[in-house]
């Protein structure tokens, strides 16, 4: 059996990949990174697909970017973009770009795989939606797979771990209809930037507008618990 | 004033490179992983190098690197390497290799260079002295550069991040003689992988072992207080 670590973040792509990567036979080392985010309510989500996946292993693990801030979601005196329209997505760089965010992640990922013997790390990004974001270019990606295979014990003894982006190319339509295919139940996952304190998405933020338009995109009822 | 951020350990390498960085003009904004490591003293001696260096910032930043293990630094039920002839240095990757040490904390320093709109990061590898860790070569540190130009939004503007390793090439005796024509006062560095709670060093460690031949080399007498 094939063992892999799933970046999880208890989002929408996130929690399709986990469900893809059990229906492929994959052990599958589940990697939370809690970085003392604006919502700590997506850790719950994360924790809840886990459990639905029966993973091999969940770890939770701390790090604390509110110590570098400079994003929307880690340093409070940064304002979320509010009201955007689906128009403006991808035209800039959002305020909830977190600086370096996937390098972190990737390179904890990294020691994480290679301490559990693990052959592959899978990484939930897609380049369509959240183009705005640098490290989510499949230029990006291909650099750090280079990188990552000089950069490990494993890979000098001829095991060098492969980074898998299965969802980098889908819509956001597409992902649901895999996610849904694979039998995701949506309504547990968090996509929010500004989820409430019980849990409940804005429906106002640039991924509450992107998952609720993959929903209609995709034919399928959202069921997202909303505030409003 | 151009802004850098130095990964700071307060070992031998990285203290001469933030002398060098200083003695450069550079505004400096040290960085030192807290990683749970085996010896807490050495970020005793971090701190003490930053205060005399007059660095801009110092940020003790902490990671808890012993929830991933596998290693000696990082997991009690790994033994060090005890004992090592010089000879054999290089040969295989120690017991000290931490899986993906590197990589993890150059991802680090990007998310704090970033919101510090520091231009540089400098990284005190060196590969002649520890050719047996994979993240410390060359090749390793090109792969790196080139995705980190493609990781950051800085990037994207226009200001990409330039990773300085000025001590890759460097023997460890070429580094003393530099760092004490810059007035490095090596005493208070920590180089062992085995200190004591009074911060003294073992001297039989692979680390303690190089340190030694380094200051014989550069016909310096040695100001590390070892226990024996």
């Amino acid at each position: 059996m094939k063992k892999c670590v799933v970046l999880l973040s208890g989002g929408l792509d996130s929690s399709t990949m986990c469900a893809l990567a059990t229906s492929e036979g994959r052990e599958v080392h589940a990697l939370t990174i809690n970085y003392n985010q604006r919502n700590v309510w997506e850790l719950n989500a994360a924790r809840e697909v886990a459990r639905v996946n029966h993973v091999a292993e969940h770890l939770v693990f701390p790090i604390d970017l509110t110590l570098f801030g400079g994003s929307a979601l880690t340093d409070a005196s940064v304002e979320l973009d509010k009201d955007v329209s689906l128009e403006d997505i991808g035209k800039s760089i959002p305020s909830s770009y977190v600086p370096a965010r996937n390098t972190i992640f990737l390179s904890l990922a990294l020691g994480f795989a290679e301490t559990r013997d693990a052959s592959e790390i899978w990484l939930g990004v897609n380049q369509l939606d959240y183009s705005g974001y640098p490290d989510c270019r499949p230029e990006y990606i291909e650099a750090y797979k280079k990188m990552a295979k000089l950069a490990t014990k494993a890979g000098v003894e001829g095991r060098p771990l492969e980074i898998r982006t299965p969802l980098l190319l889908l819509s956001k339509s597409e992902i649901i209809s895999l996610g849904l295919s694979l039998g995701v139940d949506y309504s547990i996952t968090r996509t929010c930037y500004d989820l409430d304190e019980n849990g409940l998405s804005c429906g106002r933020c640039e991924a509450c507008l992107l998952r609720k338009k993959g929903f209609e995109e995709a034919g399928a009822p959202d069921p997202t618990p909303y505030r409003n």
